[in-house]
């Protein structure tokens, strides 16, 4: 009787779910589905084709009797109450060393009390961030799992046979105890805010210094994807670009309304930043710009109220030039940072994350998929301990060549009235980063003024206090 | 025997607390101390010298005894478990009707916590933000109180005669229930965050592109301080450059180390702002170039691999000039952002706070005291509903007037390598919230894109999603 029932448990039959257990089915593995809405169980039946390879039902029961011990039952449904519903629910069903993986976006700090409250019943529990989309879940997602080491042998073989490949190399692998996995993707998606704002800053300087048309600029990201920028963001840009609307002339992205919208992964990842100590800039300013981007009555008003200055055209080869130089300046330095959190994270809350591991299941399959996360693995494999990844000797040089288009870029910017907060905060960043010597110690003198807060001094030890006013 | 016992009692008699506590008898008050130390006891005892006028103890059933009733008992402790400690310690001992004032700073969600604590047992207590530091603690600080209405009338007439005036008005108001007392003081640390940032930027580019010695720039800063740019933070600034380094030859602020630490109301006000969706990127930076400042050992490191760049100079006049409008600028938009916060936690917290009024009691006494928070408290009298400082006619043409000067400054740190994060950051929110149309509309493609996160047209109602592969 052995091997009679399914291999793996779904929970959640949306768009995700549908495709991301269709995946696991294609790849060989017995899947069963469950969800209240007999509606999409249907649907994935009907997909799926052979019911013996993938099945469904809004039974709670038959789905968990359906399943071969231990039971392996991965959730994606919306973060929040509804896991710990769902958790509930299967709690009296299920049995000792079975293993549930929460793969949606859920705050790491719910995945801890979660796993520490199933560790307690003897059920093992993943956070597990899943990235890619629809289409990545449907033709391989990157996956990045995170809990017990060995409940993750048992999910193992199905995680990396449905993950997308880099070269062969599944873009999986155990990241570390409690909730390592949802740690990193939080972090992934604050990296991904960072780099869409920074897209949507070189996409409105095309437009107004280079007066450059949508087809134009489909071609040049088209191109950029071809090179050291290949990425996914750049190729949708590219696809965007060129997308006509089908409900009038020219193409869709220009009449596509400009409030960004957030889910809050991005806000968490500068939170929690901000409680670890470690400036990621470049992903603050992406947050904020969402926002602002949402005041879009009192953005119209105020513009009426101030205007704003005409921009000084650039000659359309120099800024073409320069734009990339700026978008691959900008992108290395978004990485820098959430890889700068990730290394303090994982001293902070005992991950033990391997960077490069990281960087590595990043380079096919989610969102922030890019050529240079090889370079980036590569500098993490040769230096595990490296502090910020601009100390990377073969990164240094890179930047030090786009530099003076960024500080070209920058500048036009502040004297045109182009917003470009990502690249800038991106180029501040670097250069604050880059000084030896900071003009904080003004900062630390006026701390000790008005709140005899103290300083150390540059030329002896100790900690010193000064009556200001004598 | 009526009006035997102390008006106030002050636990905590560190130096904020002793300082508060011979203010208040300044005022007339017989105040009462409380600490465990006996040293700290005897050391108020003196300096008070008549102790029928101000007094002390180490012994908790003496210092409640003395109180007249209703008891108005104000803690100066650090922030934190401490404050909950010495509740519990009181509760034994007072009776209902008596009022408890938390004077430092606290988160404001452990004081809603701790009021409705207290409610339920009939005692009031207060989040009260105390902001002056020491010296504002003795001569006249700017008091920031929140609770109940009933219970501030108690506490109102000590409050009044010590806090700092105005042209005669107290720089004290009761501002809102609940923590709304704790929140304004939260916003006070994040903008003098934000000041005091700016402020350190314009005293770097002061040095490095106008060669300008400490002596010239005191001479600066001090006539600043007599114009539109008059305030705290301006003045010690001038005192700071000016104070001879007593271990040796030269200014010390030269010798002071440039690691600034914090303490966290401006990491909460950040945090908070992301919260409530409200973007105050000129208080983020400053929290994130404080974490940058303490990297300072990766900081040499980087500085050696990438060097830095020399700095064009600028000429002096010219760059004084560029600088008092930077900085006036900036300290605007810093000021903007955070009201803007109080106006939407306000709403979000039910304080119904009145910004004019906290305007007016921020004119004196604290930190963030300013000749232009006259301005801002007319602003905000003629239109109470003004949705942000920038949208005021009369701010508007100051800053038009200033804009130039800002764009040149921040063109020229980006271009010569000087990070002004503060000022880029304030120029490139002016800028987005100024355009009536940002590239965001790319960003809301993307999301719909690889997430189906949809988004909303520029030219119909309604909610659209598109098949963007086909």
């Amino acid at each position: 009787m052995a091997k009679q029932g399914y291999d793996f448990g779904l929970i959640g039959l949306g768009v995700m779910g549908r495709n991301f257990i269709l995946n696991v089915a294609d790849n060989g593995f017995k899947a069963f589905g469950y969800d209240l809405d007999p509606e999409k169980v249907k649907a994935l039946q009907e997909e799926g084709g052979d019911l013996d390879r993938v099945n469904a039902t809004d039974n709670l029961k038959t789905f968990i009797t359906a399943l071969e011990q231990p039971r392996k039952i991965m959730l994606l449904v919306p973060a929040g109450k509804i896991v710990d519903n769902v958790i509930e629910d299967l709690l009296p069903h299920i049995d000792q060393g079975d293993l549930i993986i929460d793969g949606g976006n859920s705050l790491f700090t719910d995945t801890d009390t979660r796993e520490s409250y199933l560790r307690e019943k003897g059920i093992h529990f993943f956070g597990a961030g899943v990235s890619g989309g629809a289409k990545g879940a449907r033709k391989g997602p990157s996956i990045m799992p995170g809990g017990s080491r060995e409940a993750y042998q048992e999910v193992k073989p199905i995680f990396e046979a449905v993950a997308a490949k880099y070269k062969g190399e599944p873009c999986v692998a155990y990241l570390g105890p409690k909730s390592a996995g949802n740690y990193v993707k939080m972090v992934h998606n604050g990296i991904e805010y960072g780099l869409m704002q920074l897209t949507s800053e070189i996409y409105d300087l095309l437009r107004k210094a280079g007066d450059m048309t949508n087809e134009e600029m489909h071609r040049l990201f088209d191109t950029w994807n071809k090179g050291r920028l290949q990425s996914f963001l750049v190729e949708i840009t590219a696809d965007i670009l060129s997308k006509d609307d089908e409900h009038g002339p020219g193409q869709l992205v220009d009449k596509i309304l400009d409030k960004a919208k957030q889910k809050g992964t991005g806000k968490w990842t500068s939170q929690n930043a901000m409680d670890l100590g470690i400036p990621v800039p470049s992903i603050d300013i992406a947050v904020s710009m969402r926002e602002i981007s949402a005041l879009k009555t009192d953005r119209i008003k105020a513009e009426k109220l101030y205007g704003r200055p005409l921009p000084g055209k650039l000659d359309k080869a120099e800024l073409e030039k320069m734009a990339e130089e700026a978008l691959y300046f900008s992108f290395v330095i978004t990485y820098a940072q959430g890889l700068h959190q990730l290394a303090e994270a994982s001293e902070e809350y005992g991950y033990d994350l391997e960077l490069g591991t990281i960087a590595k299941i990043w380079r096919a399959g989610c969102i922030i998929r890019a050529a240079l996360l090889a370079d980036i693995a590569r500098a993490y494999q040769n230096d595990p301990g490296l502090s910020n990844l601009l100390l990377d000797a073969s990164f240094a040089s890179d930047i030090k060549d786009t530099l003076s288009s960024v500080r070209s870029l920058v500048a036009y910017g502040a004297s045109h009235g182009i917003p470009l907060p990502g690249l800038s905060n991106s180029l501040t960043y670097f250069d604050a980063y880059t000084s030896g010597r900071l003009p904080l110690n003004l900062i630390q003198a006026q701390r000790d003024y008005f709140g005899s807060h103290t300083y150390e001094r540059t030329d002896k030890e100790g900690i010193f206090h000064t009556e200001w006013e004598d």
